[in-house]
């Protein structure tokens, strides 16, 4: 698959990364130099997809540690990245891995994130390549794949797998608005890999299940409560509802990075609330008349018992989530990247 | 309310009509003179809304007698404006009515049709305002307000009518993709009736139910079968089925025009399939790669068992509805314009 599809890296002296608002169309390397860069590309979604802001915050934090040897600065610098988006716990989670270590180790520590970022993407591929049918139509949303991740990706990534191995799979992607990932994002990835996906309006979704024999969803996610309960692009939540009315299963891919074992419930996910341009207008195009309001949340959260399973890099956690989640916290840390570590 | 809204009218000797493709931002009255410009403002969308479809088809009748004398050009540019939308029953059924007219009779059974319509619309109103819960949100889609009806509206209207009778509606819409008439001409309606509206992305319906308190849905129809299954703008079905899952009503607003009683099921309605390229673009602006394929059905079919109850001209139907549906064949025709009748 389209192992040369890289959204973020170590660039000697700053962090690069690819301005994701302007693909499919233009693909141009940018450096962030500065710790404004850094949240800026994070906040404005030049750079998304949680399991791939976790691995630019690390490299964030190792190029903050540089510019800025005062202590009272540096950690100012890495709270403010960690603010740049308050859903995807990944990005907390590399942060304070990468800050736990020294100073002139803390690039190694994020470079090994990174590393483990690709193995950990392996073994979601292969789990979640294992669940999916022989043949027929699988839905995902958002855009899951190398440009989420820095590695192969998580649903994306399942879907791809699974065929490689041979089954005879038709991607179907919502477009995700309102900021079109699925349109811009995952039919790139697709096509680099060589796959072929239909592209569908999200509100096409519920009939497409039935129309183009959906066999089942596979999306990724931003934040995992304890519970199973799971924060994900705005859509995610009837999407489940829509598999769940079909009887088809919905499955979650995800680093386990991207579980928050802290909370009991989604309920207590901080949703990340984003302007109203977002939907007011369509790609630069002001669509709604000037003045009117629009209600953008980033996420939602789809309720566990709407998940059929979630899909780790250490296997597929089922029903009940209240056990099996939990049980994940417990795997050796670094698991996938102990020979392959520089 | 917005009663300056105008769709479609008769122009002396054309149809007059609004061009809704271009709205909110222009707003250039335009004329359709001949079988050719009828068709296209139709299949482009510039016209739409199956009830104001279904008045501009019966003006288009009269015009095309006017046009051709010729009994055989004029059956079949009669044939070519029913097949513009093959979906909206209303078209079919006004053209009927239209057609079985004496030549010189055309143009008042088509503008006694657009009469008939403002008191249809008036009446579902009424009948749906009661409907209405005291206060709280309520959700719809697509458009169904003036513009779609060529009279007050159907669903838009109902919500209207109940803020006009104190009812303190918060009116939430979905954007509607592909084409967005709930971003370009809700809001647009909306605010001419006075009406402060709040836009979402057609995923986050399912999150806005819960998060915004909406306590129902209230949609417009293009086709409803005799068993109450709807056909309606693609998104319909997964916001009926998130409906049902969050236990609030999910009502259907629609004229009688719109029942095709020949159809025992929503499954035998016909559902246009149109281009890719509306997916894959917005207003000029190409979003997916080049070669992306897309699955766009304008529009879904919802299950009845999932519609609370569907508002109508005679009053408010419930289930079962293979009871209370066809109840509506035997009213009579033209009830709400004997007095106002030309």
């Amino acid at each position: 698959m389209a192992e040369n599809i890289v959204p973020v890296w170590w660039d000697g002296d700053a962090v690069g990364y690819i301005d994701q608002r302007l693909l499919p169309h233009v693909r141009v390397p940018l450096r962030a130099e500065t710790v404004d860069a850094l949240v800026d590309a994070i906040a404005t979604l030049a750079v998304r997809g949680a399991p791939a802001i976790g691995v630019f915050g690390a490299y964030g934090v190792a190029l903050a540690r540089r510019l800025h040897a005062d202590d009272t600065t540096f950690a100012a610098s890495v709270e403010r990245i960690r603010a740049a988006r308050p859903t995807a716990v990944n990005l907390a989670w590399a942060i304070d891995r990468v800050r736990s270590a020294e100073p002139e180790a803390m690039l190694d520590v994020a470079l090994a994130i990174h590393e483990e970022q690709r193995a950990v993407d392996r073994a979601i591929a292969q789990h979640g390549a294992a669940l999916m049918p022989a043949e027929g139509a699988v839905l995902t949303h958002c855009d899951t794949g190398p440009l989420a991740t820095g590695g192969e990706g998580t649903a994306l990534a399942v879907i791809v797998e699974a065929c490689r191995r041979g089954k005879r799979l038709r991607p179907i992607l919502d477009e995700t608005r309102p900021l079109l990932q699925g349109a811009r994002l995952s039919t790139f990835e697709f096509a680099a890999a060589g796959i072929h996906a239909t592209l569908i309006a999200d509100g096409a979704a519920a009939a497409a299940i039935g129309a183009l024999g959906v066999r089942c969803c596979v999306v990724g996610a931003d934040r995992i409560a304890a519970n199973g309960d799971t924060a994900n692009k705005i859509g995610t939540f009837g999407l489940a509802i829509a598999a769940a009315y079909h009887r088809i299963p919905f499955y979650v891919a995800a680093p386990r990075s991207t579980i928050d074992f802290s909370l009991h419930s989604g309920e207590l996910i901080p949703i990340e609330q984003r302007s109203a341009d977002e939907v007011l207008s369509f790609a630069g195009t002001q669509v709604a008349p000037e003045g009117t309001a629009a209600y953008n949340p980033a996420f939602d959260v789809t309720p566990a018992r709407l998940i059929t399973a979630i899909i780790t890099e250490f296997g597929v956690c089922k029903p009940p989530y209240t056990d099996s989640v939990p049980d994940l916290k417990t795997r050796a840390q670094g698991l996938f990247v102990t020979a392959a570590r520089r």
